[in-house]
C-alpha cells in the first residue's frame, strides 16, 4: 500500500513464492485471498500459479482437502516439491505465509511431513481505539502510533484500504480476532452495538478475508444507555432479553462476529455489584446471548480499587484480581473467557505472572499482554517486549501448567498500531507486533528466533552487520529499559495521567494502590504471609515459598514482594542501594551504545526509517537520563549512602 | 440583579440614605449614577432626592463643585446634615459610597471637614479570561468561580446586565479599572485589539458608569499575528507604525480605553528577546502608541526560565524579576507601568515581598497581588486573603519607602470573579475582592477593620453572634491554610498543572524552578550571599542582612533563604521537624474549629449560602487531612524523627 510501510510483507519476501509455479488447490474465499497473494508474487517476479489444474511440473502445492475451519496445515517437501495441506481455508492461509516466512529454505533440503498448528486457538489484538475523540485520551486511548485505524472525526473511516493491509499483515504473524474499540466504552462507542454496527461490520468485511475475526468492546450498562432500561441488573428477563435482542443484530451484521470484550466494575465502567451480583454472573448473561451464534464474551479481570487510601497499608490492588475472580472458579460458562492482565497491577516493566494463570483450572482464561509501550517508552523508547512476554508464558509451564492450559482462552495484546505511516510510531515497534503475533501461535517459541525471523522478513537480504545491528539494538532493549526506570520490580513511579518519564513519588500518595514506601531506611512493598499483605499466598508452590523468603526471592522482584534496607545485599552481590546507582547508570550508558550502533547502520537502512529511529533515539536518550538522574537523586537524597563509584549524583 | 447575590450591596446597605432627604449637585454621567443608585433606594425606602433644587431642608448633600476627574472628596457632618463634596464626578461616586459603608453613623455626632482619597491612582482587576475556551485552562485561567462574566462561547456575552452589576460592586470598593482578558493571550483572544474591539467596547459601555476603564491584555507578537509583518522588533517602525495604528482604532472605539497589559517573554509567550530588544524597548513602543490618548502600557515583570534544569542549583528562578528589569530603571517612559507580583515566586501563601519593590526609583511599579485562589484553597477553602496583603503592602513602608511611592504605579490583583451565582464559587472569598479594593484605595488600613466593613456590609444588622462568627471563621484561615500547606515559605508542593492539593515532590524535579531540596537531614533553599544563590543581596539593608543569617531569618521564611537540618531550632523554640508536625496537626484542628463555628451560624445566614459554604467546609477539611497526612508522612520518612507528641503518621 503506497505511502505506508510494508512491515514485515515488503514485496522481497515473495520472491522465492513469486518466481516459482504453485498449484492452489480447493475453494473458498480464504483460498481466494491465497490465490490473490501467489498472483501478485507472480506478477511482480515472473513466476506461474494454477487453481485445481491437473498435476504439472509444480514447485509448490497449497492444497484444502477439507472445510473444517481448522487452522492447522502440515508443511512437507520433497521430490522437488513443496506441499501445504490444510484442512480448513485458515489453515492454508497461514501455510502460504509459512513459505513466505521460510523463504528459499522453503524449497531446500527435503523435509517430511510436519503438522503444524497453533497452540492457542485465540489470538487476538485489543485496540484501545475511540470513535469520538477523547478529551484526555484522544483518539486512541495509550496509543503512540498516531489515529485509529478505524476510526476518524466520529466515525468508520470510509476507506479500509489500510483495515486490509492490516489484516493482511496481521494473518502474516498468525493474529485471528480483533477488538475495534476501546474497553472503556464512552456514549458514542456503545452505540456501535446497535444502530452504528453497520459501521463495525464494514471494519470486520475488510479484515474477513484474512481470517480476522471482528469483536466489540461493549458497556455492561447498555440496556440503561441504549435500550432505556431502568436496569442492567444480568439476572433481570428483561435485560437478558434486550441482550439477547442486540446480539441477534450484531450477528445478523456480522455473521462471524467473535464476541463481546468487557471491562466491567473497573476504573469507573459499571458493571454487575451495581446489582449485587457476581462478575460471573454479569459475564454469563453475556455468553447466554452469544452461544447461539457461537460467540464468546472476554470479560476483563481487571478488577481493582482506584480509590484506594494510600494510608493503609493492608490493602493490596495486586490482590485484588484473585480475591475477586478464583472464588468464581466454575462458574463461568464455556463461551465466556475471563482476560486476565499478565501481571497483577498494571503492564509494568517488571512483574511477577499473575497468580491467576493456574488457579482457575474450571475457567477459560486469556492471557493479556500490552504491545502498545505505554509503561515501556511509549513508542519513543526502543523495548522489545520478546524476551518479557516469553517469560510471562513460559513461567506457568514451569510451574506445571501445560502450554495448552495456559493458552486455553487464548492470548491477547493491546494493541501498538495506529494509522502512523510505521504503522507503530516507532518503526522498531512493529517488532513487538510481529512477536506477540508468533508467540500467541507458540508461546514457547524462542524470542530470539522470532526476533531473527522479523529481521529478515522486513529488511530481506540484510547483510550481516545490519541484521547484527538490529539484534545489537533490539535484543537487550527490553532490559535496558527496565535497567534505567523502576529498580527491582517495584514498579510505577511514572508521571502521573500520561505515564510518560519519571516522577518517584508520582504515585505514592494517590488513590490507585501503586506504592513504594522507600523511607531513609529502604524501600519496597511487603507482600508476605508472615508480615505483609499476604499476596504470596496466592501463589502455588513452589511460587508462594520462593516469593515468601526473602533469601529465595528473585532479584528482580525483590522490591515488588518485600521492604528491605537500602544496604540489603541482593543475590547479585550488590546492596540494593548499589544496584539502583548501577543499573541507572548502565541503562543510559546502553541507550547510548545502542544509539551509536543505529548511527552505524547508516546507509543499510532506508533513510525515512533511518532518521525517524535516530530521531527517536535522541529523545529516548534524553529521557533515561532523566530517569537515571530524577531516581539517583532521590535515593540518594532518602538513603545518604553515596554511589561506591564516585559518579555524579544531584 | 436578580439570581445574583448581592454581595457587599444588599439593599438594607442603602437604608440610612433611602429613608433621608439627599439633594445632589453637579451634572455629568458618573453624577447620574450616583442619583440612580440615591433614586433606588429612596424608592425603596420612600426617602427623596433632589438634583440642584435650591437649598430646602436635607439630610445630605453630595455635591459636585467642580470637574477635574478628581476621585477624591471631603466629608463632613454638621448642622443635622452630611455632605460629601467632591471637584471630580468619580469623587462623588466614591463619597456616595462612603456614606453607604458609614450607613446610620454618616448621620450621627458631627464631624468637621475630612478629605478622602485613593493612595493609588490605579486600582485595578485583572481577569485571566479566556474568549475561547482553552482546551487545558477553561473559559477563565486559574478561575473558579464558574464561567466568564465578559465572554462565553467564544464572544462577548450580548447582556451586560451582569457585568454592571459587578462595575457597581467594585465601585463601592474603590476598583478602578478592569482588564477584561487573559495575560496568556492566544489566538482568538488577539483580534480583540482589532477587528473584535466592538465586543471590548461593549463591555467598556457598561463599566463606564462606575468610573471604571477598561484594559486588554494584547500580545506582543500582535504585528505579526495580527498584522502580517514579518517582525515585531519595537524599534522596526513598521512596527511602531502598526501599533500606533492599532492603538487609534482602540482609541476610537472606547475614548477612555485604559491601556495594555503585557506578559512578554514569560511562559511561552513573546517578547522582545526575540529581537534583541529589552523589556524597556518593547514597553516603550506601546506607551509611544498610547500616550496621545492618556493611556498606560502594564508591563508584567514576570519574566524568568520556565525550562530551568533541576539539577543545577546555582539557577534562582526568585532572582529574575529584580535580574531582568533593575538595570532597566530610569528607562521605561512616564506612562508605562512595571507590573510587579508581590513575591519573587509565584503567590505562593508565604513569600518575602519582592525585592523590586523599593529598587527601581525612576521607574512606576505596581505591585500584583492574586485574588483568585490558585494556591491558596481555589475558593474551596477559606482563606481571607486581608493579612497577607497588608504584610506585604506594609513591609516597603517599613523600608523607608512611602505608601505613595510604593503605589505610584498602581495596585493590580488578579480577579476571583466568574458568572457564579455567589461572583466567587465560595461566598466567603467575596471578602477578599472587597478587601483588595479598600487595601487598594488605603494601603495601610487596618485588614481586620476591613473584613468588619464587609461583614456590616454583607450581613447587615448581623448580631453579634453572627459577626463574630464570620470574623473566627475569617479572620486567621490564611495562617490556618498556611498551617497545613508547605511550611515555613519553602512554597509549592502542590499537585502539577492544576495546583490544588499537595504533592510535596510535584516541582522538584521538574523544569519550573521551584524546589526544595529535602533530604534525609534537612529541607530548604540556600539563597543567602555566603553560601548560596546569592538572592538576599536583590534586597537593601536591613533585609538583606536579617535574611542572609539564620540567627535572624524570620521563622516563616526560614525555607525560602535557608537550607537547614530538621533539627535546627526556630526561634519559636521548636525543630523544624516538630514545627512541621505541629502545624499541620493545628491547620486540621483549625478547620474542624473554622466548620464547627460555621455550623452554628446556621438560621442566621441565609439557607442556600449557610449550605454553599458548609458543602466546601468538608471538601476543605478532606483536603487539609489529605495535606497534613502527606506532608508529614513525606518528612517523616525522609528524616526518620518521630513526632514528639506520639500522634498518628503513616
Amino acid at each position: 500500500m503506497r505511502g505506508v510501510d510494508p512491515a514485515w510483507l515488503p514485496d522481497g519476501v515473495f520472491r522465492p513464492i513469486g518466481t516459482r509455479r504453485t498449484l492452489i488447490r480447493g475453494s473458498g474465499p480464504l483460498v481466494d485471498t491465497v490465490h490473490t497473494e501467489v498472483a501478485a508474487a507472480c506478477e511482480r517476479f515472473g513466476g506461474s500459479v494454477e487453481r485445481d489444474a491437473s498435476p504439472g511440473p509444480y514447485d509448490l502445492v497449497l492444497r484444502l482437502t477439507g472445510d473444517d475451519g481448522s487452522e492447522a496445515f502440515s508443511f512437507e517437501r520433497g521430490d522437488g516439491r513443496t506441499t501445504v495441506t490444510a484442512t480448513g481455508q485458515p489453515g492454508l492461509l497461514y501455510g502460504l505465509f509459512h513459505v513466505v516466512r521460510f523463504g528459499e529454505d522453503a524449497f531446500g533440503q527435503d523435509q517430511p511431513r510436519t503438522p503444524v498448528g497453533p497452540r492457542s486457538a485465540l489470538r487476538m489484538l485489543d485496540h484501545w481505539d475511540n470513535v469520538a475523540v477523547h478529551p484526555v485520551m484522544g483518539q486512541v486511548e495509550r496509543g503512540y502510533a498516531g489515529g485509529s485505524l478505524f476510526w476518524r472525526d466520529g466515525r468508520a473511516r470510509g476507506d479500509l484500504e489500510r483495515v486490509r493491509a492490516y489484516g493482511r499483515l496481521l494473518a502474516a504473524c498468525g493474529i485471528n480476532a480483533v477488538a475495534v474499540n476501546n474497553v472503556n466504552v464512552h456514549a458514542t462507542e456503545a452505540r456501535l452495538l446497535t444502530d452504528r454496527i453497520g459501521e463495525v461490520a464494514a471494519i470486520a468485511g475488510a479484515l474477513r478475508p484474512y481470517g480476522i475475526r471482528t469483536h466489540l468492546s461493549v458497556t455492561f450498562a447498555a440496556p440503561v444507555v441504549l435500550g432505556g432500561l431502568p436496569s442492567a441488573d444480568p439476572l433481570d428477563e428483561a435485560v437478558r432479553a434486550w441482550w439477547a435482542r442486540a446480539t441477534a443484530g450484531v450477528y445478523a451484521a456480522i455473521p462471524d462476529f467473535g464476541g463481546f470484550v468487557v471491562k466491567a466494575d473497573s476504573e469507573g465502567q459499571p458493571g454487575p455489584f451495581a446489582y449485587g451480583r457476581t462478575h460471573a454472573d454479569g459475564a454469563n448473561m453475556l455468553a447466554a446471548a452469544l452461544e447461539p451464534y457461537g460467540g464468546t464474551v472476554h470479560w476483563r479481570a481487571f478488577v481493582y480499587d482506584h480509590r484506594q487510601d494510600w494510608r493503609d497499608r493492608t490493602t493490596d490492588r495486586a490482590r485484588a484480581a484473585y480475591d475477586h475472580f478464583v472464588p468464581l472458579d466454575g462458574e463461568f460458562a464455556a463461551n465466556a473467557v475471563l482476560q486476565v492482565k499478565h501481571g497483577p497491577l498494571d503492564f509494568q516493566v517488571r512483574e511477577p505472572v499473575s497468580p491467576l494463570i493456574g488457579a482457575m483450572p474450571g475457567t477459560r482464561l486469556a492471557v493479556e499482554l500490552q504491545a502498545t509501550q505505554e509503561y515501556t517508552g511509549q513508542q519513543r523508547h526502543v523495548c522489545w517486549l520478546g524476551p518479557m512476554w516469553s517469560e510471562v508464558l513460559r513461567s506457568p509451564v514451569e510451574q506445571g501448567l501445560s502450554v495448552g492450559e495456559l493458552a486455553r482462552g487464548g492470548l491477547v495484546a493491546v494493541s501498538n498500531v495506529g494509522d502512523d505511516p510505521f504503522w507503530t510510531g516507532h518503526p522498531l515497534a512493529q517488532a513487538n507486533l510481529y512477536t506477540f503475533g508468533r508467540l500467541a501461535w507458540q508461546p514457547d517459541a524462542d524470542p530470539a528466533g522470532l526476533l531473527g525471523e522479523w529481521i529478515r522478513l522486513t529488511f530481506p537480504g540484510a547483510p550481516e552487520r545490519l541484521a547484527g545491528g538490529l539484534r545489537a539494538v533490539l535484543e537487550g532493549s527490553w532490559r535496558t529499559y527496565e535497567k534505567y526506570t523502576a529498580p527491582l520490580g517495584v514498579g510505577f513511579m511514572v508521571q502521573p495521567g500520561h505515564h510518560y518519564g519519571p516522577s518517584v513519588d508520582g504515585y505514592e500518595y494517590s488513590p490507585w494502590g501503586t506504592y513504594h514506601f522507600a523511607d531513609r531506611d529502604g524501600l519496597g512493598v511487603d507482600r508476605s504471609r508472615a508480615t505483609g499483605t499476604g499476596y504470596t499466598g496466592q501463589y502455588g508452590k513452589p511460587w508462594s515459598e520462593v516469593y515468601e523468603s526473602t533469601d529465595t526471592c528473585p532479584d528482580e522482584l525483590l522490591l515488588f514482594f518485600h521492604h528491605v534496607a537500602y544496604d540489603h545485599m541482593l543475590h547479585s552481590g550488590r546492596t540494593v542501594i548499589q544496584h539502583i546507582y548501577d543499573t541507572h547508570f548502565e541503562g543510559v550508558e546502553e541507550v547510548e551504545a545502542a544509539q551509536e550502533v543505529w548511527a552505524s547502520l547508516a546507509g543499510l537502512v532506508d533513510p525515512a526509517r533511518h532518521a525517524r529511529v535516530a530521531e527517536l533515539f535522541e529523545e529516548q536518550l534524553r529521557s533515561a537520563r532523566e530517569w537515571r538522574d530524577q531516581v539517583n537523586s532521590y535515593f540518594f537524597r532518602k538513603s545518604g549512602v553515596p554511589d561506591a563509584h564516585g559518579r555524579r549524583i544531584y
